[in-house]
């Protein structure tokens, strides 16, 4: 659905067109090379998608700052790569494996001024609000991939920290899309703050669906190893639910699974997986996803627009929601 | 004469009162402590002198871009220290070393998305054209940073490569924090070039005279190893003239000094120091460095505005120039 239309095609074509120097070629090889591994590019979509909801039809005006989403979401992947020591990302060498986390510092650091860049080519009248609105979204970026980082320290995650962890790390950036554009087609504050909730509520549910799907997902549609949370202790909403409602022999049993090497992988998958079971932690996490769902399309309901224009962020919604499983 | 003077206490009023949360700590703590290691502040004081020789009285306008310019140059710091795995800054440990890499990229993230939110605390009117100067300023300072990177690993720089490097690295951020404050108080476009090109200028000067000082600075004032890059191979003005220069028996005595590490640090130190009096190495770059000083100059005095309002940055740039000498 999302590779042929026309908001990915207007985003590939402009994202292509773009033209960075070829020298200093580690500075801005890499750069290239991130953007070249494009994602679904949902986040630049929803710039241009809120953009046109609002009544924009100029998509060209749009454009820099859907760029600019784009641009920052990549950065962060670079950098964050690093942190997280990643080797691979959409399939292929991280950028500080293929070069060296030097390479990769300065070139994240590269492509987040050049996001800036693209920000600043928007119609001149709204360049001071999309800046507001994109700093706040960054800066809690980077404060979601420090309690991120926080929280793998920790012994114990509280739910409600996890959640604001979510939203900051992976959440704002979705709803500051849609703020972006409501912006650049002069929607009122109300009704930013109506799209910028969509967002952050879809983004959570969305998250909360990724912990799901790595657990209970289908391995062919999923794209990747399943159990792979489990496996890596990673704190996820499964996992701090088990943890926080487990007594007696299953908190022990959920102690062993996180500490004792000597369990196989696939029995630790599966004893873990007996253990959401026995506590209902699949259906709780569902429900809490749900929540968020819930309110994503109420904020979505009540946006003071025609009904049909608001379709295609539904059908996005759905096609989120629905994937893999 | 900076401590005291007005321009740098306004600047250290408005920083101290920034207010950053207090958590996440390790995101957080860093910019607080770099930004606590105050260095001598001339490039934020750079955005008020400006502003102020075109004529803007209300300083408070251009504190934030002011502030911007800081907190760039403090993100570059950090992540230049990571890149150089540099142990000590003004002193004190590097953010990377007091905690560590991870820490060190991500507070320096956070402190560059602080910088844009500086920026967009400006006036309202000149946003968009503020944002379009300090763009260009920050790719071209990692361009910069990139450039000195590759240089490192490059057997031989040529001068104009390294002059470009060095304006990229350096004196760019000089000039463009000249030209916020032209910006700031309505100059015309020709005369933000003027004072842009007195800046980058300036810079260019001043990194050269501390290639000089280097080697022949007196240790007492100049605060760092005299000879310091002859030991480390740096590639400076002096370095790369005299392997430009140097014919038969002097290049390989320039080889030797660079290759043979048998050499003891004073023995190295003083035979370059005799290579670079014999070549005429010292004068030459003197030569150059004056160049660029009368370039400077010749721009501020171009400037279309009341000669008594230029004394401040004459000052400034004699105050620079006449350093540790």
């Amino acid at each position: 659905m999302f590779e042929q239309n026309p908001y990915s095609k207007l985003i590939s074509n402009y994202i292509q067109q773009a033209e960075f120097p070829n020298e200093p070629r580690e500075l801005y090889d890499p750069i290239r090379y991130i953007l070249s591994l494009a994602g679904k590019r949902i986040r630049p979509m929803l710039v241009l998608m809120s953009a046109r909801l609002f009544g924009e039809q100029d998509m060209s005006k749009a454009l820099p700052a859907s760029a600019a989403i784009e641009y920052f979401h990549n950065f962060s992947l670079i950098h964050d790569d690093i942190m997280d020591n990643a080797p691979l990302r959409r399939g292929k060498d991280t950028v500080h494996e293929k070069w060296n986390n030097n390479v990769a510092i300065l070139s994240g650091d590269g492509l987040l001024v050049k996001a800036y860049q693209e920000l600043g080519k928007s119609p001149k009248e709204h360049i001071a609000e999309l800046l507001t609105v994109f700093n706040q979204v960054a800066i809690e970026v980077c404060e979601g991939q420090q309690l991120d980082m926080d929280f793998e320290k920790q012994l114990e995650v509280r739910e409600e920290d996890y959640l604001r962890m979510i939203k900051l790390k992976t959440s704002v950036l979705l709803g500051g899309a849609l703020q972006m554009g409501a912006i650049l087609a002069n929607a009122t504050k109300e009704q930013q703050d109506l799209i910028y909730g969509f967002g952050v509520n879809l983004g959570i549910a969305f998250q909360l669906q990724d912990d799901f799907l790595d657990v209970y997902g289908d391995p062919s549609s999923f794209g990747k190893q399943v159990g792979g949370d489990i496996l890596a202790n990673k704190k996820t909403i499964l996992h701090i639910h088990t943890q926080h409602l487990a007594k007696d022999a299953d908190q022990e049993e959920f102690q062993l699974l996180i500490q004792d090497s000597n369990i196989s992988n696939e029995d630790k998958v599966n004893r873990m997986k007996n253990l959401y079971a026995k506590l209902n932690v699949d259906q709780y996490a569902e429900g809490v996803k749900q929540r968020y769902m819930h309110l994503a399309y109420e904020q979505l309901s009540q946006l003071n627009v025609d009904a049909t224009r608001k379709e295609e962020l539904f059908a996005l919604a759905d096609m989120l929601m629905h994937r893999a499983k």
